[in-house]
């Protein structure tokens, strides 16, 4: 349905995953590793669930300390299409870096961004969400794929969506943003089958987006406007730039404003904030679930997520929901229960002076 | 008390130790290991806590594939006295060859044996519980040192003692050897106060322990002070000699015929046959007990046993219990509850052709 030709992939790559230490380092985050054992990684699996919607068309946003790593595990990519952030700007000036970019090569074309760290296993059902969200956005909304929830998730945010909009087939009216709830709010947004998780997707025509931006944050939009205008003046302007999150910034005033769609997004997505979320992805045989080399684990009588990177044997005898990952300098024992407090591993390490493990 | 210039320290060092894996491996066994983070390995330690009783009187028996380790590990002792074996031969042959070739320097010898894996914390106490028992011994007995028991253990070998024996201030007629008792006999035994822990430490006269031997099993006897006599001939004797441990040749008859004594040894002894025990000999600081460098360890809300000995950083995070042993090609975790089973992983590994991690 319609024409995908205006369609362009930007993909936010940020985010050093502390809650997956010691796979992810700072010098080697979370997106450039393969999480889900395809061989490929978080980064690249992206960029192919994109690719038959946008071809050529694709642009990734990264911190200037990774793009030389973006740029080798996408040889596909021109050089040109990964933009270095000087420093972090957060996702707005980010996502709006690209959006001006792309709106000068293109003042019709629709972006979709999508962040480089999340696992989506189905890429048709995601393409087609994507399809009818770009259908949409042509038509001058902000439209955000919203994820189905399928447990009463404290730790996203939440859209609550509307009526239908005529004519598209799924599409409905977001009504509005709202923050990360508590368990009693999150259980009854569940309950009332209105709400989604705010995954964080976005499709907007470029133009669209940086209007909305101009209405109101215009220094914002202006400085990034100028960037698109003349590549030289990046170092000059940006750091100068207001740090906002897209959310804030334009979704949340948009929707208020009767500017913004909720597709539907009928797909699994996982976001993989640590290792018991990443073992959700692996294979279960009622043993320890393995990212990596199955033959590097033994597990006798044993259950948990097992992540052999070390090149050494891993063993476990008589343990249950345990967490261990093996990386060359450093292992990591916990529960899957614990897994989502890995930070305050990062950060006894960091107060014991040990950067080189961080 | 006495003259100690007729006893000589015997140390057999054997055994795998395969319940330590993957610390103790078949080349590097738990004899040759510093399992008590003293800087020295347990056969050092053993021949240390010997020397002020034997000063340079003192034997090692083990098997051929390690004795140049324990040469290299005890520069201080002459090449010739490791002893090495061709094959294993259990213990009746290990101590009775020691015990012939000492018979040969010294027919008044007496000879203590004590294994190379055992660790004895309070070195004056067993010191002093030796000298009594040589005294006992060169009276012609062989003495056995029995531990006190501290729990109804089903893992070891029990002596009943009898009357005292004058004119000697501890020891006791030993009436019987029995064997590992069921937990229900174990509880009896450590009630009645009259059974001690056989640890196989024997002290004995050289020529009464081989004329005991002499007496059930004469082959043996012969073979060794053939060997003895003729150290050439260690090749072509050794691998006919019956294979039977001390306790069944010697000491169950000979304390059927009253010829055995009991000392008691009033100090604390381990076996460290596993992990679990391993981790009591650590300092507990009410986290985890660490055998090696304490910065290589980062617990958060963590109990249990950690041997960090791959030179990289462990970190622990909400685990209780758990037993984390980390070497440079293998990482072991468990619990101190099934620490005992460790076996079962080296197994697993054996039948996976892992050879080259046992």
């Amino acid at each position: 349905m319609g024409d995908l030709a205006v369609f362009w992939a930007v993909v936010p790559a940020g985010g050093a995953g502390t809650r997956l230490w010691p796979l992810s380092r700072a010098g080697h985050p979370k997106f450039l590793l393969d999480l889900t054992g395809s061989g490929r990684s978080l980064l690249q699996e992206t960029l192919e669930r994109l690719a038959p919607l946008s071809a050529e068309r694709a642009l990734v946003v990264t911190g200037e300390a990774h793009a030389d790593a973006v740029r080798d595990q996408l040889p596909g990519l021109a050089g040109d299409r990964v933009l270095a952030e000087p420093e972090p700007r957060d996702s707005m000036a980010a996502i709006g870096l690209a959006a001006a970019v792309v709106e000068r090569e293109d003042p019709e074309a629709v972006i979709g961004s999508f962040a480089a760290d999340h696992v989506i296993p189905d890429a048709e059902a995601f393409q087609a969400a994507v399809r009818e969200a770009v259908e949409v956005a042509r038509a001058g909304r902000l439209v955000t794929l919203g994820v189905e929830p399928t447990h009463p998730a404290t730790g996203f945010g939440y859209i609550r969506a509307g009526e239908p909009l005529e004519p598209f087939p799924t599409a409905l009216r977001a009504v509005e943003f709202v923050e990360k709830p508590d368990a009693e709010r999150a259980r009854a947004y569940l309950g009332s089958g209105r709400y989604r998780w705010n995954a964080g997707m976005f499709v907007v025509r470029a133009s669209v987006l940086l209007d909305l931006l101009q209405r109101w944050h215009p220094e914002l939009a202006d400085g990034l406007r100028a960037i698109a205008a003349d590549r030289s003046r990046l170092a000059e302007i940006w750091p100068g730039l207001p740090r906002i999150a897209i959310d804030h910034a334009v979704a949340e005033p948009a929707a208020a404003a009767g500017h913004v769609a909720v597709v539907p997004a009928a797909f699994r997505w996982e976001d993989v904030g640590d290792f018991r979320s990443l073992g959700r992805l692996l294979p279960d045989d009622g043993g320890v679930r393995v990212l990596g080399a199955a033959p590097d684990v033994v597990a006798l009588d044993a259950t948990g997520v097992v992540v052999p990177s070390g090149g050494r044997q891993v063993a476990l005898l008589g343990v249950e929901d345990l967490v261990v990952v093996d990386t060359p300098d450093a292992v990591l024992v916990t529960t899957r229960e614990r897994a989502q407090e890995v930070k305050a591993v990062v950060d006894a390490l960091r107060a014991a002076g040990r950067e080189d493990l961080l």
